[in-house]
C-alpha cells in the first residue's frame, strides 16, 4: 500500500440510520453498524492503526428519536465506496439490510464522492426542453393492458399523442411477451407517435420499456433509439441500479430515463427497516441517473403518505453537487380529483402519471387526453 | 396478434402469497393482485375475451392461515413472464412489492417456464468436482478486513490455501478500493493460491468479488478468469439478478458463482411483506444461476431462525426441472460450536462459511484452517 493511503480523505459519507428496538445500548448498536458495513470483523481482531483509525465507520452521534428508537449518524470514508454506485449502496445498507430494525433515513454525500457521479443526463430542464413544455406539469400515460397486440398499443399511442400527452410509456409489465414483442411494439409505437407529432406539431415522446435480460439491454436500447424512441423506461430494482446509471452515462444512448419502482417496494413497506422514501426514490434514483422517478402518489391505490411523497419531491431537487434536479413522477390510480392536491405538494415541477384515469372519461382517448392537458394548462 | 395466441399455454406459474391484514374480503385482495401484476388496469376497463380470460392472474384458492392472515394461490400465464427472469420477478412481486401485507411464500414454476432457464452451470456436483471434496461439507472463508493491502490479502489467501480451505472468497465489501484495487488483489491472490495448491496438491479455489460497475462486470470477470480465479463472488441484489444469470449462462465465463445476499435483506426482514427465505435464497438464487447461496445462519450474529434456514436448504435441492441443486452457504458469525447444529440441519450438503472464526484460534491462519478442515473430515 502506498504511503499516500496511510490517511484517507477528510470528507466522509454520512448516513443517518433510524434504529428501532435498540434497547438500552444504542451506542453499541451504532458501533456494530460501523464494523458490519466496512471490515465485517470483530472489534478485537481489527488491526490497530490505519484500519482501526480510518477505514471503519465512525459513530458521529446517537440521539433518541422516540420510544425505543434512536437516530444514529455514522460516517464512512469515501474510499470505502470505491466511488462506485453499487459499493456505495453496499456500504450504506449491504449486510445490515439483513438485520431487522435498521432504516436508512438520510445519506449526506460529500463533494469528493458526488464528483464521481454524473447523475441524470437531462433532468427537469432537459425533459422540459425535449417535450417543449415550459411551465406546467408534464403529463405521462402508460400503454396498457398487457395482452393487447402491438398494433393496438400503437393505436393507443397515436390517440394519446394526438390528444397532447407529453410522455407515453410502455406499461412496466410490457417486455417481450408474444402478445406484443419488444421489436414489433417499439417499431409500431415509434411510428404512430412520429405521425401524430407531424400532425400536431408537438413533441410527444414515446418511452419504451427496455427492462429485460442483462445481455440484451444495450441491444434493446439501441433498437429503441434507431426506431426513434425519445426516452427509456427502466425498472432499476430489477435491472440493478448500476445498469440504469450505465445507460445514463453512455454518450451513445443519450436518452432521458424514467425509473419505475417495480420489485423495490420491500425497501419502504416496513417502517422499521429498509430505506426512507426520499432516499430511495429521490436521492438514489437521481444518483443512478434517472431523469424522472416514478412512485405511487398519496391518495391512490397504494399506501404512501403525503409526507413520504413530500420527502421524495424534496430529494429530487435539493442541492446535490452538480447533479441536476429530476422530476418526481407520482402515479398509481390518479384521477382528475387528485390534481389540485398534487399541485399543492409538487408545484409545477412534476410529471403527472395517469394510466386508467385517461380511459375513464369515454372511448375517445385523444379527447380524454386533450381534457387533461387543457386542465393542466389552465391551472 | 396471430391466432395461435388466442389461447395461452395450459401450464401456469403458481405463486402462493401470504396476505396479512386482509380484513373481511381476502378474495377481493387476491383478485387485486391478479390485476395489479398483469394488466394493471381496473377490472371494468379490461376488454372481454382473451385478456380477461387468459392474461389476467387467476385466484386458484384462498385459505385462512392465521388471525387476519390468508394464504392465496394465484396463477399467471407463463407467457406473461416473456420467459425472462426479470419479468418473471416482475409478475411475481413487481408492483405489489410496494403494497404492505403481501409476502411471496412459494413459487411453483411449471416445466414450460423452467425450460427457459439453465440455472447453475456447476451446482453441488460441479463444485465438489472442482474442489475435489467428495463427501464432507466444503469450507469457505473470506479475505478481510477491508483496508488491508493486496499483498496482505494475498498472504492471508496463501495461508488459508496451505491450511486446506476449499473456497477463499473476497470479503463482499472488497471491490476496487484504493487500499487493494481489483486488479492487484486478484493478480496477487490468484498467484498465492496457485502456489499453495502446487505445494499441497489440493484444489483450493480463489473467488474474487466481481460486483461493481455494470459496464465493467464482464471485463472484471475476464480479468479474474485470465488470472486463474476458480469461481466468482456476485451480490445479485446489487448487480441485478439477471447479471448473475448472464454470467452463469455465458460459455465464455464458465466459472462457479457464489451469490452474496448484500442489500437484499429488506425482502426478508419483515414477516408480513417481501419474499420468504426459501424462495429468495433458494429458488431464486438457483434460477438466477448461483452455484451456492450465501446467507446468515441461525444462531450467528443475524436473526434468521433454524426453520428459515431449513426452508432455504430444502429449496436449494428440491426438484426443479433440469435445474441442478446448489449449495446452501450459511455464515455470519459461525464458530466451531455451531458445526454440530449445522450438520444436523444441512447434512453434508453445505458450504460452511467461516470468516472471523478462522482468525480466533491463534495467529497461524494455516494452522487454524487445518484444525477446521480436520474437524469437518472427522465428522
Amino acid at each position: 500500500m502506498s504511503d499516500s493511503l496511510s490517511r484517507l480523505g477528510a470528507e466522509r459519507l454520512v448516513v443517518t440510520y433510524l434504529l428501532a428496538g435498540a434497547g438500552t445500548d444504542p451506542q453499541a448498536r451504532a458501533r456494530e453498524i460501523c464494523f458490519e458495513q466496512t471490515v465485517e470483523f470483530p472489534e478485537d481482531l481489527v488491526p490497530a492503526g490505519f484500519i482501526r483509525d480510518e477505514v471503519i465507520g465512525r459513530v458521529e452521534s446517537v440521539m433518541e428519536a422516540g420510544p425505543g428508537c434512536f437516530r444514529a449518524e455514522i460516517s464512512f470514508p469515501v474510499e470505502s465506496t470505491a466511488r462506485e454506485l453499487l459499493q456505495l449502496m453496499n456500504v450504506v445498507f449491504g449486510n445490515i439490510s439483513i438485520k431487522p430494525g435498521i432504516r436508512v433515513e438520510r445519506m449526506s454525500l460529500p463533494g469528493a464522492l458526488l464528483r464521481s457521479f454524473r447523475g441524470p443526463r437531462f433532468g427537469r430542464e432537459g425533459l422540459r426542453s425535449r417535450t417543449k413544455v415550459s411551465r406546467r406539469p408534464l403529463l405521462c400515460t402508460a400503454l396498457k393492458p398487457m395482452g393487447l397486440a402491438a398494433a393496438q398499443l400503437a393505436d393507443q399511442a397515436r390517440q394519446f399523442a394526438l390528444g397532447g400527452i407529453d410522455l407515453i410509456k410502455d406499461d412496466h409489465g410490457l417486455t417481450d411477451q408474444p402478445y406484443a414483442t419488444f421489436s414489433e411494439r417499439v417499431a409500431r409505437c415509434c411510428e404512430a407517435v412520429a405521425e401524430a407529432n407531424a400532425r400536431t406539431g408537438r413533441r410527444c415522446v414515446y418511452v419504451p420499456n427496455v427492462t429485460g435480460r442483462s445481455d440484451h439491454l444495450l441491444a434493446r436500447v439501441d433498437e429503441a433509439r434507431r426506431r426513434g424512441a425519445g426516452a427509456l423506461l427502466v425498472s432499476p430494482f430489477l435491472t440493478g441500479l448500476d445498469a440504469m446509471r450505465q445507460l445514463a452515462d453512455d454518450e451513445g444512448v443519450a436518452l432521458p430515463i424514467l425509473a419505475h419502482p417495480a420489485f423495490g417496494g420491500s425497501f419502504v413497506t416496513c417502517a422499521t427497516t429498509g430505506i426512507a422514501h426520499g432516499v430511495l426514490y429521490g436521492q438514489l434514483m437521481r444518483l443512478a441517473g434517472a431523469d424522472a422517478s416514478i412512485y405511487p402518489n398519496f391518495g391512490g391505490r397504494f399506501s404512501f403518505t403525503r409526507e413520504e411523497c413530500e420527502a421524495i419531491a424534496t430529494a429530487t431537487a435539493e442541492p446535490m453537487g452538480t447533479i441536476a434536479p429530476i422530476f418526481p413522477a407520482p402515479g398509481g390510480g390518479m384521477t382528475v380529483d387528485r390534481v389540485p392536491d398534487m399541485l399543492e405538494v409538487y408545484g409545477r415541477e412534476f410529471i403527472l402519471l395517469m394510466g386508467a384515469g385517461l380511459h375513464r372519461r369515454g372511448p375517445d382517448l385523444a379527447e380524454n387526453a386533450r381534457f387533461f392537458v387543457d386542465l393542466l394548462e389552465s391551472m
